[in-house]
């Protein structure tokens, strides 16, 4: 898809680095698709938007300011963590003027997280991903419980000791491709089935394999919370799909060398992040915070420190 | 005991292996050992020995199929993880058809979590020993909130707010002994005297020292938890003890050189390992999980990571 | 100041090396101002002085009998963690003969942990700091609910759901001077303007820079809260300035060469710390745990590991 890398190289160095950051949220390293992920974004929601446009020009402008490799912030490698905190801290809390300045806060120390779990995870060649995003937002989203100015908003699970599952039951038939598509929309946060089909648009312009392992991920994150009676209504809301969506395309596309053994390990891979994904929402019910992407982070970590203990495991590959 | 390896060294390749899995949950590379485990589990319960052996199996195929270092799979160390989620995941979930299916899927996610824990800990010769098994156990058993399929045990504690203690007094003499030997049982879920009893033989017959540290741990973890005041009736099931028992043989047997020296740190890493406990337990009642081996785990790693800043301690032995 | 050291150097070693460990809290090897603390905590309460002069003592001579470098305790090193845990344990637990016991065990914890992470995050250059005294004191406060012999303080958080903010409202000026000073009085536990004025002297003895370090962490630790609407009750009696103090000293004056970017970087750090704060004390309400000044480690651990992918930042400075 050479024409995507050629635009993507004729653009200005600021905006290429600003969109690159945007596209690599799903690993792409490539303007056109950050582009395309934008507009979606936009077209999902005005806020969504404008608020991933913040965070992605307040962590990658913080990384410069703070001395961050150059290498890394031109991949956008310093601007998909800010691309996520700001439409999160927009979808959990209440909208507010002085919310913009709590995502520039929270951006900032996404980059200074990333630099942080680089220095740590590095000699291992495992990415810090979007842990990063994670952990600076759960502190920023959990903190807000102490804060007058902040106010959390409806769709963050309320408090509570953890309950059995209610609401089970087999998604129809009708409803799959909105759960599908929905699924690599909720990767940003977008409740949208033509999201997700821009998403997933902007991913095959850079690879073919990506967009596969993208809806694979999709498919085990749909299949396997059904075979195992999960909530039928976020199964359908594609809530149990974003995990697997960017472990499937991390271990079976950018991690790991692509053969059929890798797609094999992502499919497993796929499964376990979906126990993980309930398992650490139960976790987290006593304060009231959602997973975000943490268990896609936590499984694509073990695999991938695990790849360097074995003979047939392609190592990972470069960041 | 020359015997019992010859034995060990005599048995088939697979099932040498496999038998050794069982025997390493007590540091024990040897198959004799790891059969008297094994057949103590059966008389034990017939569905824990069962889901032993499908975890020990599950576990090790898992690990030769990814490719893991052979002679870590020869030692038997990608088996006792195995052996523990079985019957861990069958004492605390209810059981049925596909829970069987759940502890193969747990074996595998704890062989990979083994692999990912040795390439962190190998520069520090500290081993990963029975994490695994705690962290994917923990995963396993509070993602059964999110799924109809499983269902949590009436021996998993309730999620709530941790509580004042009740229920305190000091144990009679006579049970004492059911105390010691049930503290010893309980590594591996089992309550029963005659189970703790097989175990202790089974050390014996590879170390009396480990033995020794064995029968130690579990005094510590009686006398202890009755001068702090803790509840008589975990006492007396050896739910306090069997931590002290690993983190007794661990640091006082298998990985400091012995001495009266490392015997006087295990000791105190025993007491420590109660308090652990104490505080873990805690810790997990808003989601209502057992600490399971983690105080062991935690106690160990802070001796073993410090005994390579002194001059006195021999650092940790080969794993 | 140099009459302060030539007083440091002519005392007897272990007296040196005791007081050195208390002044160690914040970050001053000098005896001097290790004696004006513990005269100061005497002051605030006998008790709190007593706690941490057996805390001292307990971490002290527990890393000489294990054997950890002698230049590191010489520094105090092996100190300052072993101060903390006395007062705190005093301050949260009811009063007792045996809580005597509990300090000395949980002080010889703090060195152990405290050697484990000084072995692992020495070759990032990154201190452990306070982290050893949080982790023991989390783990002993929270163990208490399974003891009967020791007993939970009504200053602890009851456990429970964490609940929206109340209280809210801006401190009159008059009270400025009183939340300043607490702020600073409060990284020992002590709720007094005193003992606070007699902490900042001690450090002002030793460094100027450090001293307005820790007055500007109080300020941030006063001002940022106040715009983001918390407890007004919590502000004026310093409990959102010590750990900001902690982190601006950290950054600003001990671990960065010192410089007008260094002090940039360190109030950014302060305002984080306060969200990291308000955040942490919500992850830690199910289970009524205080944050004590983990906030500070977290915030300090991030901006130092990063420090070390920037090319502008000076490296973190020796420990």
């Amino acid at each position: 898809m050479n024409w995507s890398l050629t635009i993507d190289k004729a653009l200005p160095r600021p905006l290429r680095i600003i969109l690159r950051g945007v596209g690599q949220v799903f690993f792409c390293c490539n303007a056109v698709t950050g582009l395309i992920f934008l507009v979606a974004l936009f077209i999902g929601s005005v806020t969504a938007g404008a608020a991933a446009t913040v965070g992605v020009i307040s962590s990658t402008v913080a990384a410069y300011l703070l001395g961050f490799s150059e290498d890394d912030i031109d991949a956008g490698l310093y601007g998909f963590n800010g691309t996520l905190v700001g439409p999160c801290l927009f979808l959990f809390l209440e909208h507010s003027p002085q919310l913009w300045l709590y995502v520039v806060l929270a951006s900032i120390l996404s980059s200074i997280v990333l630099a942080a779990l680089m220095r740590i995870l590095h000699p291992y060649n495992v990415p810090a991903s979007t842990s990063p995003f994670v952990l600076t937002c759960w502190m920023f989203l959990v903190a807000v419980y102490a804060f007058d100015s902040f106010t959390r908003g409806p769709i963050l699970p309320p408090p509570g000791i953890p309950t059995v599952v209610t609401g089970v039951g087999a998604i129809p038939a009708e409803v799959w491709f909105t759960a599908l598509t929905k699924g690599i929309g909720e990767v940003m946060f977008a409740d949208s089935v033509v999201v997700g089909i821009l998403f997933l648009t902007g991913i095959a312009i850079v690879s073919w394999r990506g967009a596969l392992m993208a809806l694979s991920g999709a498919f085990v994150g749909v299949i396997v919370p059904m075979l195992f009676g999960a909530n039928q209504n976020l199964i359908e809301m594609g809530l149990y799909a974003f995990n697997p969506v960017l472990t499937m395309m991390a271990l079976g596309w950018v991690f790991l060398k692509p053969s059929g053994k890798s797609a094999v390990l992502a499919i497993l891979a796929g499964i376990l992040t979906v126990v993980c994904q309930a398992g650490l929402a139960s976790f987290l019910t006593p304060i009231g915070l959602p997973t975000l992407t943490f268990p896609f982070v936590l499984v694509m970590w073990m695999f991938l420190f695990a790849a360097g203990k074995s003979k047939y495991w392609s190592g990972p590959a470069a960041k």
